[in-house]
């Protein structure tokens, strides 16, 4: 078949052959040589206009951002930085696109620029780079739990339950928003909502989940989640996509494997199958480093960071010892953390999780055996009576990336835990079901899939990880 | 490695080895035969108990939907329908499940109490298998994308947008339910809402596809869409998934070529890897169907069904040719269709899409160029003026399944027909820029998900494809 991108015609190896392809100008010049991208790679195409013999008003109107049809011949290139060029025998132009007001001219413009023109961006190479890498991780991600015997399941986006305790909901409603129906005691009544009660976005699809676990042993979900938190950084969105796989009969050390395994999977594959986004990428980061002060710039290149996750393994530390070595590190006695670390019960902030993998252990880390008081109901209580069998998993220049548990499969454990947190049992009857009906070990983890995109692209904030980001005051496109 | 699921084991090709293997009882025999199933795959595989050396209490506790884990050998299975059994030499109860109230018992149960048990009910053979094949079908679906260069697009779920058209809409909120905010002339202010106005969930990815298609070139989408209609039928769903691919450069033709080589590959995928669960659930329909009058069978059996699809060519006839043919026909005229087809401009039913599919043509059929005034505003207007460049996809048993369109790619055009919508130019300023900068022809089409699962399975009623369904008055679990 006749090769119809360019990302298939780069892959020939024959040369000299006819070519028919279409694509947007990134660059004109010389009246003569266009850079011709249609998406399918981060590579242009070199199409070489006969401009003597071409009508000037079709090379009037051959600027950046017009959709073009090219035909013409395949030929070694002269130029420097490619291997072959089209020799163009005909041009017609599809869609013109004005220079003067073309938002995405032939120069750098900022991220917040771009975000703005979040409908066009994927038109720079950082952008198509990116998310090329995106639906690849994606890919990935799917191909893995396919290979090892997991069901994709998708959990509900409504939810009714307001019991996940991940984090602020938003209410989905058709109600009338400014004289919605009152019950006699004069609150809103929701029974005469659409679903008859108050429902919500979710924010987590993993206690659904574990009821497909205990019947279909492994699963996992990969579908969009919901925070109405009023956080605007740039690690937060409000709507994001999430991995939760689930595993009947696994305990917190299967667990442990089955995330480095996958972790390294999804990114091994990316740079089997994406090097040259990556390659890209790693480039464009390292140019950035390059204007900052020496103490700034990263330890790691892109390419060298994904490498130190495939090839080490992760060590695996309990909470209790990372306590001993942060208290005891120089930056804790130093003052130089901005939460010091004082004692055991403590929440770890990023700069901890990132000074045991950079500084001390120097490889991916799993934290593991958490206080349970800073951890979700669910988790399995140990024998301790005060650690859950959680896990996180910390990665150079993010810190936690992947969070984990083993879930609590005792029934009346489970309800004590309930009971404390003032969580209806009626509400989750349907989850305490579990635990009465062949009730057995089980655990699972949660990736947040922007995370590892800003990981796996070295992109620093998490709207330009996806195509059309929600946060406070932006629900633009 | 040792084989820890069933799935595993049955597929080894040797016996007496030792095995360990955890799963869920769905049948205790004779104090002696366990069938143990762990959802990994249809099979159960029968452990047979050497009662006189167990613990009797031990015994007591087998009952169905108990977990528990079996140690023993496996052996050459004496009893018929299995070729393997294994010798159970010790068995432990993980979880019990009391028989009086576990709700899923070893008898035939109604559709409709399972759907009351959505938790549980992926523990009996027709909803496991209904699920797994959900999963190969969502991993079909990737693969075929991925293997054609298309690239996953995220497409937003909370959309700022009303201007999609393509049904009612939720909205999603956290201004307080019962006093709101108002502005000064006393309607509600959406200013102060989360994301600074009026926010809904999506009813379609479609549009923020095409800004993907028109740089990356092929993409798609994947991922849930909503409807706050009241339609409380076995067809429709308040929440469902659905698939949109979109593609540059690609007129109606191509958008047909795509659809059908898509949709017999998908399909072809469940026939190669799934055969035992879908050879279950064809038996299922042919038990049921036994009990119905002769005149309401089904011609095609399910596994009929799928092939038909994947070894015929699809029929390609304009939406006027089939006016023609169906005003013409013997249901036509003799008023056994419900709808009456009287003239060119008809919306055409259910009942006239499978009479051309079954009766007429006897294949799958695409129709093609339908009356513009029936179809969405975003449609490619033909040069008569009158139809539009839309198509849709026609199975056997089920009507519409695919419906798709090459896109209006010229500005002009699609400004009058918004225009005539009363749809805001400047609230898809975004959209019209698509026809502004480098616009060319390009198509796309959308998949109902569970209207594939249903096709695919044989299941008559939405909910049972989906594991949590969400309708009028129904957001349980």
């Amino acid at each position: 078949m006749k090769p119809s991108t360019i990302s298939e015609l780069l892959k020939q190896d024959f040369t000299l052959q006819e070519v028919d392809i279409k694509g947007w100008v990134r660059t004109f010049r010389a009246n003569r040589f266009i850079a011709l991208n249609d998406g399918s790679s981060l590579q242009n195409i070199q199409c070489v206009v006969d401009f003597e013999n071409t009508d000037e008003n079709i090379l009037k109107r051959i600027t950046t951002g017009a959709a073009v049809h090219i035909k013409g011949e395949l030929a070694e290139s002269q130029g420097k930085g490619q291997s072959v060029e089209i020799k163009v025998s005909s041009i017609e132009i599809l869609g013109d696109s004005d220079p003067e007001t073309y938002p995405i001219q032939p120069k750098k413009h900022s991220f917040e620029f771009l975000r703005e023109n979040a409908h066009l961006r994927t038109r720079t190479s950082t952008f198509s780079a990116v998310m090329r890498l995106r639906s690849a991780l994606s890919y990935a991600i799917h191909k893995y739990f396919n290979e090892n015997g997991f069901f994709y399941v998708h959990t509900p986006i409504i939810t009714g339950s307001d019991a996940e305790g991940a984090g602020e909901m938003f209410r989905v409603t058709n109600l009338d928003a400014k004289n919605p129906p009152l019950t006699e005691d004069g609150n809103v009544n929701f029974a005469e909502d659409f679903f008859g009660k108050e429902t919500n976005l979710t924010v987590s699809g993993q206690l659904e989940a574990e009821t497909y676990a205990m019947s279909l042993g492994k699963v996992y979900t990969f579908g969009p989640t919901f925070r109405a938190e009023n956080s605007n950084t740039s690690r937060h969105l409000s709507e994001f996509w999430m991995i939760e796989p689930e595993v009947a009969f696994m305990d917190l050390a299967g667990n442990m494997d089955l995330a480095e395994d996958f972790m390294k999977s999804v990114i091994n594959y990316v740079l089997e199958n994406n090097f040259e986004d990556l390659e890209f990428l790693d480039q464009r980061l390292q140019d950035e480093d390059k204007k900052k002060p020496q103490a700034e710039r990263s330890e790691l290149t892109l390419i060298e960071k994904l490498r130190f996750v495939v090839d080490n393994n992760f060590k695996r530390v309990s909470y209790t010892e990372a306590i001993d070595i942060l208290r005891n590190s120089k930056p804790n006695k130093k003052k130089k953390f901005k939460y010091i670390i004082n004692e055991w019960g403590a929440d770890l902030q990023s700069e901890h999780e990132r000074f045991l993998v950079e500084k001390h252990f120097k490889c991916p880390v799993i934290l593991f055996d958490y206080p349970a008081n800073i951890k979700a109901f669910y988790m399995r209580l140990n024998e301790d009576g005060k650690t859950v069998r959680a896990m996180d998993i910390l990665f150079p220049g993010i810190g936690e990336i992947v969070g984990g548990a083993q879930r609590e499969e005792r029934l009346e454990v489970l309800k004590q835990k309930m009971a404390v947190l003032g969580l209806d049992e009626e509400e989750l009857w349907w989850y305490l079901d579990l635990r009465k009906y062949g009730s057995a070990v089980h655990s699972g983890f949660g990736l947040g899939f922007e995370r590892l995109v800003m990981f796996a692209t070295g992109m620093s904030n998490i709207r330009d990880v996806i195509p059309f980001p929600r946060t406070p005051q932006n629900a633009e496109f």
